[in-house]
């Protein structure tokens, strides 16, 4: 017996998409719920890939099934495929397991030829079988034999052009007629053989452009780019054809079961009387919005509603509906889940759980996090954009480095863009790169563009800490600083000149886009989803943030401590600046204590202010990280001033000077600081650096306990490689903890713990833990090591190429590499357990807010992530996606 | 029954050495061998141990047991301890398990007293009898009480003032009477009590001495700074006496069983007629050459070459030895294996082994891989360094960062090096730190000096793979580049001024030391040995060799292969510099090929070499690794020249080609080049590069098989983190080999593999094994990515104090940090032999050449290490070493 390759709907489901297809499963679906759908048949995607084993001829049995479903058809509805008295007429169409641009498009009214039009003719009118007619030639031209649609269109338009009207209404039978000759004749041209009169003929040729399109180059590209399989095949959908053209009580649709822009639970879509599907989506008439269906014929309009509701509660999603209404008759002819926007899918996805439709827990899968990531931030509106594109004023595209869109006069530095912006202008900080220096001006700007750096780059860090949209490494872009001006291609753009920026998708354009604003604080679903997100997951969610109203803003969003508070934020500050050099350039141990003492009730202050927004929740501050000459003037621009000097021989004072400063510079420059004397080794060559933050943490901590503030603190030692390293910094700090618990007389809850961010550290976690009372994994630098790739310099050099290319596929500084570095996390965790039962583990690193990576640390068993305040919304929501995952294994419905 | 606290020495045994010490176990192994040994009994360190934990009280038992044991001694010498008729008299001494400085010293004559000391009259002489009574006394007060040295001196002196010769023998009775006197009385002055009569009292206070110099500071100290255990304890040995300082028939010496300056097979030593041990070693008379006893005494000298020969056959090893001769009858008082010099080491254990005494692997085991390794380096003369340090010579110590001793003018400068070098005198080149530059200079001084840098800077690793004496990171001298001068402490250097380095310890001397110069060649024992090693040892030992003459000296000292050949100083010759440049600077991919182009004849005719250097030997060539830039001009040169032609205003030709050079460097500058754009991140960014090497490397290989070479080829790509890198290259270069192979109509054995230096590659070695024939551990880079500790940083900024403050106890640069990079490189080797069987594993990191690291890597089972060729032999013995350490668990006999 031969393999079954035909699938009557009546035979097939839901969950034969993969043999089915997508649509054929949707018609099956329908069928089998009792929905009006026109009697129809699928040819499998077994039968799509047998066909090319077979060297592109239909597998053996193939065509005697497909003969014998439509026998099935023409019982089913009376008619007979070919007959010329009463004929059977059908649509042809692909149908893979995921939609696909590229793939074969329908054909319509397979079954029509000379003589069975006649009969059409008979039963609907000349003017609509001819028609009819005209549309299956030009459709099967052009689609299954691939002859320009212009050339056809021709025909239509010489017409049109005799009457006065111009419109198609206006043809008349004979010019139809005419049309039918025109295109027979085309088609006779092009291809040296006549328009197949026998209709088998056209349902064969049919489903085999279907099969062949498959491999044709644009679905064979698409797969490509999109790492989809060649081995999915498609499959063919043979539906018996019904008419929304046959007057006035017929006519074609596309809706929404919901609105797809707000979720608002409403039919929404378009219908247009006496019309095919077709006529709908070309635009040569203006439909009206499904609403007025229910004024001009509530009886369809009411059938069609009951239907839309059964579906969605059916698929239990909203869907994608297309209908006709042929004579009065509603018919449905596919349904899928709909796209939406970012809003309303969390609106619909609330409702439906609210509904009763689904559960919580599947609302919360069914909420992708871009989109919640997605109504944190501006955006551009998607028309505005559209047309920016086509007028060619998207110029570049760098990495998108902190989501939002914003538009802005380019400003090419950091002071000029603070008094632009205090002027009332909207700036766009455009720098080669970024420094602490430039901090001042990011914050007041609308975005920050830079020509170098990556997704780890100190200005992707600060915007995304600042929820300020930013393209970071536009290498296209060439900055000349002194001119204030960039070129990119041919475009030169001076300061003062409005340029937009996406950093959701890493775009700049040329000139204004206007953006839609939203506001979280308003979204009452949202707020409500990501409550369930509380309820459903496992991970704690933290912040990272340094500054006190960093920590209110991500406390707003739902963080429940702060992982990683960094304290050299703290030592760029203006006014301490002076203090913070004399210290790092201090010559002897005594002099470096009396600038220390200047610094300590600044840092006490910056702590109290942390201690006090986060009341009640742990805060884990991270002892000082870089290395001391970031706090001194570039080895660079010293050099230059100093052969400025000489060369002049003007002010031998001010040389002297700049001549000292460069000879400290020079003494404490390193080829690779991001492995040199920084984190605690600092802390251990520095006597009494770490030592004063510790006291300032401590006396923050005991005055604000004494003022009711419920403080928890956790002191951080950071890259660590070796326990003698930890040993040594842990015991000199705890005995500063004590001192100063002793001297106020109050008692705080705390911990000493490491950062986990040097490869050694990972090996070595379970000697690790005997000192420390939490671990948390610093995965930006861990990253670095493990790979070798430098945070400040791969992502220009070679990392997009290297993605581009595909020799990796994501961005390990954006999503863990859980092959690699994962190893080294999850050796820690399971070494630091065994060696510390309670020891406490997070993560604080950039991967803290991306959702891939949040699932790794669920299933690695940390207890937070820790990430910026913007990305606490998406960080709840995909902790909770991540334990309903593992949980059971809940497939998402909308990736299908 | 009470512990046994107390061992005869025909009790005990060398096994028993932990609980006798050293010396007792010595003396119990001598007197059970039947040699002439003064009949002694030994308290064990469990008795020393159980003092203190008693609250410094002796334990139940132990002075009963000590009693017992003195009398058997009096009954084997048919003496009575503390009889006024015939005293037995007794040493005590201390004897840890290990010699260790600062332990008690000798009391001898233990037993004499008011009484006791006339019967030694009558039997042996009124002065004598008052010469060692007067001994007792002193070491009893100095040793035991603490009194001044100097004090029982000044009596001595005192009286030999008085006579004509003014030395010991010159003193009559009366005058020792008087000194006797004269001690007891300050003996009382100071402690406010007699000296004891009591002879128990005497035996009882020393053995508490003893005890007691366990916890007393220096040895407290030394223990501390040698990382040696408290809770040994130390034993104390009561021996009866014996006396040379009977007569003209009585004598003391100290010898050699062999010579242990060169080795000879023959006593070596002095002898000291009518004195005690501890003439011969004050210096007060001049003893004579053992030798000399041969004719003054033939029979005593017979008789104590026929112990020696017993001693050194029972021990199995050449024996340091005390006798004394008392009226004709020898006896032996210790015996200990004796300390060597390098070149006897090795003459020894073989001889040794030649004379069937100890196997050939023993042998092996006998020699430190230091010995040598100070064979093949030139040394300062041991005295003329000592006095140089005297002279306060000595001014700084730095980084030995390769061995050797070397004498010659300080010059600042590569240039000026080559000119006076090539002019006849002796250079040390002494620069901040080395550049490819200053490699001219350093091939033609004597020795290098470096400020800045660690034992794998450049200036260290092209110092070692020359095999010159170099010295870095010596952060203590200061230099003046423009004043040619360095200045350390108070003194100044000047360019022309001599000075003196040592490589092996890396001290820095003001002035010059002769050294002594080893020829390699000539020590067939050295030779022999090592052919011995190469029949044990199941690890190859490869070198790493850039040029044709290193593989050749290489070759010589039995490198089986090269396991680096670093391409990448191929490019920084002058002659191949503009097409270097030129082809980092081309701005498309044709100009880049035209320079490639100009490179390959060059890098074939360097392969050619290397290959017929290595004929019949595998080849291991690693494709290009430093980042671009270092072929160019520094950014900071070539900004120091642009701001100096921008401020004159001269010369804008010039200012606009620096100005071109600086935005190209600029553009390429890397915040940490060292995970930057480099290894095979530059093959897949600069199309052709690596082809081109390939293409040299196989022409090369053609033409070198053509002419009759066996050439086995081995091409590895550095730097990898990913296996798609890996892929592409390989994929890429495999091409152009086959393709060369066509071309030249020749099949060449080869391989394609990867350095494992990143710690991803080692944690996804299995995937990296799929493409890779080969690994080879990159064990630099390695440790530095799995650290974050940068090489070229971390030295001098951090990793040396780290070392001195114990926060690691070994530079993980210098031997692999077993813990942390050793779990990667065991993964990586386990990972890689599981995807593929016979992949060939091998380390080529600096680790290669240091014997603990060769001892891990031949635990892990790698197939062989390479290193440096001067490290070639070290590394054949430190490999049959780990081979013989693991077979059967051989202790180190000079260890103990």
């Amino acid at each position: 017996m031969a393999e079954k390759w035909v699938y009557l709907s009546s035979e097939g489901s839901e969950d034969m998409r993969a043999l089915l297809g997508g649509k054929g499963a949707g018609l099956a679906e329908m069928t089998n719920a009792g929905l009006p759908v026109p009697p129809s048949f699928t040819v499998t995607t077994e039968a799509c890939l047998a066909y090319f084993r077979e060297g592109n001829k239909f597998p053996p049995g193939m065509w005697d099934q497909v003969k014998e479903a439509v026998a099935v058809l023409e019982e089913q509805t009376g008619k007979k495929f070919g007959d010329p008295s009463n004929p059977l007429l059908v649509s042809v169409r692909s149908g893979a397991r995921m939609s696909m641009p590229g793939m074969m498009d329908t054909v319509l009214n397979v079954g029509l030829n000379e003589e069975t039009v006649e009969s059409m003719a008979d039963q609907a009118g000349e003017r609509f079988a001819y028609d009819s007619y005209r549309r299956l030639i030009s459709m099967f031209g052009r689609i299954v034999k691939r002859i320009e649609g212009e050339k056809f269109e021709e025909h239509l338009d010489r017409q049109k052009a005799k009457t006065e009207g111009g419109r198609d209404v206006d043809l008349t039978v004979d010019m139809f007629k005419q049309i039918v000759a025109d295109h027979k004749e085309l088609y006779k041209a092009e291809l040296g053989e006549e328009f197949p009169d026998d209709v088998w003929q056209q349902l064969g040729q049919a489903i085999e452009a279907v099969f062949a399109s498959w491999f044709g180059p644009n679905a064979t590209t698409y797969r490509r780019l999109n790492n989809l399989p060649d081995d999915w095949g498609t499959a063919v959908n043979i539906c018996t054809m019904v008419f929304g053209n046959m007057g006035e009580d017929s006519g074609s649709g596309v809706a929404f079961t919901r609105n797809p822009i707000t979720g608002e639970n409403k039919l929404y879509g378009e219908y247009l009387i006496n019309a095919q599907g077709e006529d709908v989506v070309s635009g040569a008439r203006t439909p009206m919005p499904i609403a007025e269906l229910q004024r001009v014929n509530p009886e369809i309009y009411e059938q069609f509603e009951e239907v839309a509701r059964m579906l969605e509660r059916h698929y239990r999603e909203m869907q994608d509906l297309e209908l006709t209404v042929e004579r009065g008759k509603l018919w449905m002819l596919q349904t899928r889940t709909g796209k939406r926007t970012a809003r309303a899918s969390v609106k619909i996805a609330v409702d439906l759980a609210n509904e009763g439709i689904i559960s919580r827990e599947e609302a919360l899968t069914r909420v992708f996090t871009g989109d919640v990531d997605a109504l944190l931030h501006p955006m551009f509106d998607p028309e505005a954009k559209e047309s920016a594109k086509e007028d060619g004023n998207h110029v570049a595209t760098g990495l998108n480095a902190s989501p939002g869109a914003a538009t802005g006069v380019a400003v090419f530095d950091s002071d000029r863009a603070m008094e632009r912006a205090e002027g009332g202008e909207d700036v766009i900080l455009v720098r080669p790169e970024t420094s602490p220096d430039d901090v001042g001006g990011m914050l007041l700007s609308k975005g920050v563009l830079t020509q170098h750096g990556g997704a780890t780059s100190h200005a992707a860090v600060v915007a995304r800490g600042n929820n300020l949209p930013c393209v970071v490494g536009c290498e296209e872009i060439r900055i000349n600083l002194p001119g204030r001006r960039f070129t990119v291609n041919s475009h030169e753009v001076n300061e003062g000149d409005i340029i937009s920026i996406d950093g959701s998708t890493g775009e700049v354009f040329l000139g204004a886009i206007p953006t839609l604003e939203v506001d979280l604080e308003e979204n009452l679903e949202l707020a409500e989803l990501l409550s369930w997100a509380d309820d459903v997951r496992q991970l704690g969610v933290y912040t990272n943030a340094d500054y006190p109203r960093d920590a209110q803003v991500a406390r707003s969003f739902g963080a429940e401590g702060i992982g990683l508070c960094r304290t050299e934020h703290m030592f760029f500050e203006e006014s301490r600046r002076p203090a913070v050099v004399g210290m790092i350039m201090a010559r002897n141990d005594e002099e470096r204590a009396k600038y220390l003492e200047q610094l300590l009730p600044y840092q006490r202050e910056d702590f109290e202010g942390i201690f006090e927004a986060m009341d009640g929740l742990p805060v884990i501050i991270r002892l000082i990280d870089p290395p001391m000459h970031e706090f001194l003037p570039s080895r660079e621009s010293l050099l230059e001033e100093v052969v400025r000097l000489r060369t002049t021989g003007e002010n031998p004072e001010e040389l002297a000077e700049k001549e000292e400063m460069l000879s400290v510079v020079e003494s404490m420059w390193e080829v690779n600081p991001m492995m040199g004397l920084r984190g605690c080794r600092a802390g251990l060559m520095y006597p009494g650096l770490t030592e004063m933050q510790v006291r300032a943490i401590f006396q923050a901590a005991c005055n604000q306990t004494r003022k009711g503030v419920v403080v928890k603190v956790e002191v951080m030692i950071p890259l660590v490689s070796h326990l003698n390293e930890l040993r040594e910094e842990v015991s000199k700090l705890r005995a500063v903890a004590q001192e100063v618990m002793q001297e106020e007389g109050v008692e705080v809850e705390h911990k000493f713990g490491t950062m986990i961010e040097t490869p050694r550290a990972a090996l070595t976690a379970g000697e690790l833990a005997q000192e420390a009372e939490f671990f948390s994994f610093g995965t930006n630098d861990l990253t670095q090591m493990t790979f070798g790739f430098s945070r400040d310099d791969s992502e220009g050099k070679f990392l997009i190429e290297y993605l581009e290319r595909g020799i990796l596929e994501v961005n390990p500084f954006q999503s863990l590499d859980q092959e690699g570095v994962g190893q080294l996390v999850a050796q820690a965790v399971r070494e630091g357990r065994e060696a510390r039962e309670d020891i406490e583990l997070g993560i604080c690193g950039e991967h803290g807010g991306d959702p891939d990576s949040i699932d790794f640390f669920h299933r690695v068993g940390l207890a937070y992530v820790s990430c910026s305040p913007f990305r606490v919304p998406v960080a709840r929501l995909a902790a909770a996606q991540a334990a309903l995952r593992h949980e059971r294994q809940i497939t998402h419905v909308r990736d299908l």
